[in-house]
């Protein structure tokens, strides 16, 4: 006999659409806490979003930091008083055991180097460029750093370019999580200089994301 | 009736001990690199090492680029042909199923959001100090970059000692890959030139990552 709702043991609690399980605390204009929205949207998560300021300094202030010493967004109130920071481990832990996450553990490795891939080799370029490029006045000093953000978000560019022609999405046959972790700050490339007409595979690929079940954009 | 060797169906083959299943290419100054041998000493698993000078320039190499299109150590041959980069990723991949990964979905997410952690807001400031301060000439210009890697790394340090306050381990209560990947860099961030003497819950967390066993030394 199978009961409804059952859970790994436990009989979950049944909530009411009007009382979402999630809390999210994020910026709308941040491609990792859109990584959120996105997998909760596709996943049909009932959530709640807390609009959080980044750039004007709320993630720094003590009452945020209690809920995330690292000071950053997104975060994930899983139930109330119990935190997850870091987009890709929410992505991770939202989509396991569902069909955004990789059944096969090759494929679960993938998923994950390229969500580390993401983290090291490309959100500190393209996002950064994007940040600087898009939010901060032309004559900020930081400008200085584009030249050299550039370079190195086109080098993961390359990289993403180079799997894409051969796979149709990062983990293999499937879209994932990876998926969602890379085309987050990619998309929206062009907003920190990037020009994107030069790869024909990774702009193939942000139009298959785009088509997916559920898909909501940033 | 139960096959010896039998793995998830497949009868996995016998691989004599002077033929290692898997390859390891990488570089034994690199705490990335350590992370996945201290992981396959943790795991008894056999391996082959072989040593990359990444500072030398030999994971930009066009025979090295093609196992890794992104040119970085450590990389993990799986099988003949089959390469897993990202540490983190080598990590989850070899500890799934076994004592170093969670049991329980929220420490999973927990191991991985300290991971995740790890990549962005503690590897490229204590890593790189270090990467400065020991390897290049004190008259470098990139040693111009050590105060503000300094003051970003002593800021995860932070965060590490506020959570190792209130748990042994970085997903809880018992030793995982999260332990493995912070305690990389950690262990050597004198190098770089941190004071470790006001963590005293880091320090001591050191010690009890240092006492696991199969314990391998950098």
């Amino acid at each position: 006999m199978s009961m409804p709702f059952e859970d790994g043991g436990r009989i979950a609690p049944v909530y009411p659409m009007s009382t979402p399980r999630y809390t999210v605390y994020g910026m709308r204009s941040s491609g990792n806490c859109y990584k959120v929205r996105l997998a909760l949207e596709q996943l049909h998560l009932p959530y709640r979003w807390v609009e959080v300021n980044s750039v004007a300094g709320e993630t720094r202030k003590p009452d945020f930091l209690a809920r995330n010493p690292n000071g950053k967004v997104p975060l994930l109130e899983v139930e109330p008083g119990k935190y997850l920071p870091e987009s890709n481990a929410i992505l991770c832990y939202l989509a396991e055991n569902t069909g955004l996450s990789p059944a096969g553990r090759w494929e679960r490795a993938q998923a994950l180097q390229w969500m580390f891939f993401e983290q090291y080799s490309h959100e500190p370029y393209v996002a950064v460029a994007r940040f600087i490029a898009k939010y901060l006045p032309a004559d900020n000093p930081r400008a200085a750093e584009l030249p050299r953000l550039r370079e190195r978000g086109h080098q993961a560019l390359g990289v993403m370019e180079g799997h894409l022609q051969r796979q149709p999405f990062f983990a293999g046959a499937c879209y994932s999580v990876a998926d969602i972790a890379l085309f987050a700050y990619t998309h929206c490339a062009a907003d920190g200089g990037f020009d994107l007409s030069p790869y024909q595979a990774v702009r193939d690929w942000l139009a298959r994301v785009q088509s997916q079940p559920g898909f909501v954009s940033m």
